[in-house]
């Protein structure tokens, strides 16, 4: 994804095998900042703090966190240890175990001399591979816009709504739910995108406005109270989200709010694809409301807004309740497979069905 | 409604039948400050800039607002003149053309002469009505709070969800949504209010959890986002919202976002009821999604947040999203009745349908 121009990725390593490069997200959209990470106890912060966010991302850089450990201590012990420390990080993406254990599996029958260089060369793997998933999930996801451009008159664009990011920014590149709207614009097709703002951590209002601007595609910032007025007016193509974990019968565990946009595209029969890629799919769990364990962050996030001040320009936080407010912060909620259109993954477009999904990933 | 234990209105006339006073609400939670609006263009502005908001008290204070124009100009001219201004100063709520209408009616027959004072008297009773329909609102909406608490063991507090600000401040007292829950509570029963925050402009956050506050009422407040994860999950018993316009066959027009939690709060079985005296009803409407108009407002609303700097206290906007960012601020939306469990109103509980309606109100 280019910024001002420049060729980015979401995470890098430095060709010494020493640190892991990431852009601390927390800033955006007010000042690009990048950050070095040297140990895995920083990796483990930076996404405890969301630093770096997005179950695909943070499945990366937990990889990445793992080979810096295998610098560090590349005994069993070691293993064993960072393995822990990353894995629970956070609770509700699947990517973080997925990351973690396909490094361990990797790396455990290997002797721990040759553990470092194996961990950085998975790591990198497992990076480039998510950006490959990512160019799949845009490729088959375009059609899906195409078809809706084609059946319009004229030049109206295609009013795409998503909620938080699922963009680049979420990804190592190119973004899941962003990844068609990428290849659409290219393409020549009229896009616009609905953002919604998705407090509490504005992700919507910071990053996916961000990404979209810095790639040209026309964008509107709205409320995440106004989608459902947009869907019953007709201003609503197409809903396009991500997924943090996505069960075996297609129940999608996303941003929170995720369910209320579901529910209101259901109601005015505004189609609603998530896009992932399968290693946000866990295939232990069948019902996403009674099994995925939900983060409940600080209440901090939902009382104190960040962003920059209009008197001097400093970034900032403000209190928007009175003093002593108690306030609970689900992180995210689970969409049931009901309300969801399709899944758009790697592989092809599936319906949200236990039968589809396996068929799809042979399962 | 009682503010650091004295008595208050939302809004009041001075003796002397020259000014008007109100609360400044665009300060609160943060500072509480009164203004002293002596002619009609001042009560024009505080209306469309939201120093009062609420349909009940834009109408109450409206109606002030023609008192303070028939002061200065009683003419037939100066009556046309002060409806048009104030009648239109905010489109979606239909008590301001309701409490001009009532002025215009009941002073057009009279001398310019005795105008004056029987806009104050008028105003005045306007004011008092309000009082009294909010009242009755509670009294009907207790039974409900009631019967869910019976319904339950032990001291487990009824989970109530309320959306934007549907209290004392959006009514001359007592509020509508809430004027049940303070009944309740000062009854004895156990309850809790989960607030919405209600962006763009945050009125649960800075408003509603405020007035709990000052009277002692158990809140939590939420992201707009996490309503429906809270419904899933069996922790919301009743949902209480307001209304601003009400259709004949049951369509309620309220805060945006409502609607999201209307269909919610229908998907999990969880009872929607809203709140409203009957001058909320636009009985010349039927389909509120067809024909309310709804009020588009600044898009600053959204990119810009207000509160307290966590850094030195002062009140401060922030900018959440990139310099430039387009955004698009609908300030309400329509719930279907069909969503709808029953409205509260000042004569008692009705089905949100045409019949039951008419009958209520013996039309």
């Amino acid at each position: 994804m280019n910024i001002d121009g420049t060729a980015w990725r979401s995470v890098w390593a430095d060709p010494a095998n020493d640190s892991v490069g990431i852009i601390d997200q927390t800033l955006l959209p007010h000042e690009f900042v990048t950050m070095r990470l040297t140990d895995p106890g920083q990796v483990r912060e930076a996404i405890v703090r969301m630093n770096v966010r997005g179950a695909p991302l943070i499945g990366a850089v937990a990889a990445f966190g793992m080979s810096l450990a295998m610098n560090a201590d590349a005994s069993d012990g070691g293993l064993e240890k960072a393995a822990r420390e990353l894995g629970t990080a956070r609770p509700t993406a699947v990517n973080l175990q997925w990351a973690v254990n396909r490094m361990v599996q990797s790396l455990k029958p290997l002797s721990p001399s040759a553990r470092p260089g194996a961990a950085w060369r998975l790591a990198r793997e497992i990076a480039d591979e998510d950006v490959r998933l990512s160019r799949a999930i845009g490729d088959h996801g375009l059609g899906l816009i195409r078809e809706i451009a084609r059946a319009r008159d004229g030049d109206e664009p295609v009013n795409i709504l998503t909620h938080c990011n699922a963009g680049w920014l979420a990804t190592v590149d190119f973004g899941t739910a962003t990844a068609p709207i990428y290849r659409a614009h290219d393409e020549g097709i009229p896009i616009h995108v609905w953002v919604d703002e998705t407090r509490p951590r504005n992700q919507g209002a910071g990053l996916t406005t961000w990404e979209l601007a810095q790639h040209g595609v026309a964008h509107t910032l709205i409320a995440d109270n106004a989608g459902g007025h947009l869907m019953q007016h007709g201003q609503v193509d197409l809903c396009l989200v991500g997924s943090d974990r996505t069960t075996a019968q297609g129940d999608v565990c996303n941003k929170i709010g995720t369910y209320l946009k579901a529910l209101a595209a259901f109601d005015n029969q505004v189609p609603f694809y998530v896009a992932l890629p399968s290693s946000t799919i866990d295939w232990s769990v069948t019902d996403g409301i009674g099994s995925i364990p939900i983060e409940n962050r600080s209440p901090d996030e939902v009382l104190v807004v960040s962003g920059r001040s209009v008197h001097d320009d400093a970034l900032t936080g403000i209190s928007i309740a009175p003093p002593g407010t108690a306030a609970l912060n689900p992180a995210f909620d689970v969409t049931p497979a009901r309300l969801v259109t399709g899944l758009i993954t790697e592989r092809g477009i599936c319906a949200a069905n236990a039968k589809a999904m396996a068929e799809l990933f042979e399962r």
